[in-house]
């Protein structure tokens, strides 16, 4: 069972390319021409944005699985629609890891221990059947968990990346504007802030957490499947994360819509230039609906495809001016 | 749109009744009568296991609707087996409907801003179809939510609260053993605790959130359709998190299966004797395999109701014990 870590970055290296392509479906952006067809097929029902969503994703993959390593699905697009939501969805991660892909599930689950481990059989393991008998389901590569509720509510998912070589990113510092409200209280008012190089709060906390769990799951490579979510849009927090989980592979979100830029990128990862895996969803995958890349809707797949090779180059050309380039 | 802080106190009335079951099934408990069915029908697939699942929790609703006012399914052990877990969790919700009871989904659910958004749509409000009609999804009555994302992350849906009369409860501090690794950090040590009267730590600044997220959706019985989560198996705890979210009706797990008894969640109730749900998974569902209640597997559903009446009993005796029995 090959270390997902191990796999993560190897993708990364083959494709040349630190990104991946969020796959956050809203049905009012997919093209009217996929929509009319799924409505002739299923009605307008919720199967028909199901089959849509699937539509127009195998579209993204089969036009952009050269460029990017992973693609990071956001589960509560699918969930919305229920059954043929979540229908969608796995066919989706089949149709990304079928391309010789990494299929990262942003799901930020967690719950306590028995529970936890019902999401990380469901989402990584495998799942009983009536008889008893094991098999994978939703089977991704990695998923994203919240910290809130501890160690032993992570655990479960931990476990699953060691007996299924998969992965999980942990929550730390969330790109949001309102991500301050919890994870930078301050936490140890009487540690030495000036000897530790950083103030501690929940999110550095959560950072050590991060630490601590990935110590079992480190591949050949120096870094463990235990990843965690650090957001664009906090630059300088990304120094202290970075710093106090240095094996972690952090998923870097808010470039692009959230407003952040390649640049702001670069703190996440490491000086061998590896360490960091940086998302974009909407800029990529409705790129035909934007100024740069527009075009009509029978060729979002071509916009996708620009604007995803725009993006590497966006961060590749911020590696190569901080003179960590691989490549 | 009636509030469902009112809605849910009302159905506690009626069943004179705090009491609710959690629906979280395991396929390895399920009665084997009902599994065999499903393999004849669907074969030993993910379908089976749902059907099965279904055909379990109908059987629970039926003979349990009369003595509590409220379920609590928990998705994880739906969506363990994608659409065909997901298609028996929202069949399940429908026959809690359809019996008169309250349907509160346990998901833990939370993510940025738009993404948030798309949670409290599918869950609570209704979701945009392909022709931009919009439709509810898996309108359920309430939903649990992580509060780690913070303030711009669960507006959402306490927006849908407003709109279409729904609940949220928040966690505040989870049951689990290591939920003080975050919840019960110390957040201002500076403060005056013995001012205060309590010590400032994640946990109570959640529950400060959850007060103020709370202030906008409160019912004609002076309750918030915004309550939180606290755990039985932290009663001292409860004690302050009841004080400083005094409109909040609390979710209590943690009865049963995880030690708790029905004394240890008198503190989260008001002195009105109102303002506090607990919930019993395991204990209840599974009656049939335990010492107290045992039955054989075709009286399954009458164990349950066993089960259900004597932990109303408890906690019912437990708050008369208290002086805040209401009925």
């Amino acid at each position: 069972m090959k270390n997902f870590a191990d796999r993560l970055l190897e993708a990364i290296d083959e494709k040349q390319n630190p990104c991946c392509i969020g796959l956050d479906p809203r049905i009012k952006n997919i093209p009217q021409y996929i929509r009319d067809e799924n409505i002739d097929k299923y009605g307008n029902t919720m199967e028909a944005v199901g089959r849509s969503f699937l539509d127009f994703n195998m579209g993204i993959i089969d036009a952009t699985h050269d460029v990017v390593p992973a693609y990071k699905p956001q589960m509560a697009f699918y969930e919305q629609y229920g059954e043929f939501g979540v229908a969608a969805f796995k066919r989706t991660v089949e149709h990304v890891k079928r391309n010789g892909c990494i299929a990262i599930e942003d799901a930020k689950r967690n719950d306590i221990g028995s529970t936890s481990k019902a999401y990380a059989d469901g989402h990584l393991g495998e799942v009983e059947l009536c008889d008893a008998t094991t098999k994978p389901s939703l089977d991704v590569d990695a998923i994203t968990v919240n910290p809130y509720l501890g160690s032993d509510c992570t655990n479960p998912f931990v476990e699953n990346c060691k007996k299924h070589g998969k992965g999980i990113f942990v929550l730390v510092k969330t790109s949001n504007k309102s991500s301050g409200e919890i994870q930078d209280k301050q936490t140890d008012i009487f540690g030495d802030a000036e000897k530790l190089g950083y103030v501690p709060q929940v999110f550095t906390d959560v950072a050590q957490l991060v630490d601590e769990w990935g110590r079992d799951v480190i591949g050949e490579r120096g870094y463990s499947s235990v990843g965690a979510v650090v957001g664009a849009t906090y630059p300088i927090q990304a120094i202290t994360t970075r710093k106090l989980m240095s094996k972690a592979i952090i998923l870097v979100p808010g470039v692009g819509a959230q407003g952040a830029t390649g640049k702001d990128t670069i703190p996440n990862f490491n000086k061998d230039g590896q360490g960091a895996i940086i998302n974009s969803s909407r800029g990529i995958i409705f790129a035909y609906q934007t100024e740069q890349f527009k075009r009509n809707e029978f060729e979002f797949d071509k916009a996708a495809r620009e604007s995803a090779l725009a993006m590497k180059d966006d961060i590749t050309s911020a590696l190569k001016e901080a003179g960590i380039l691989r490549w």
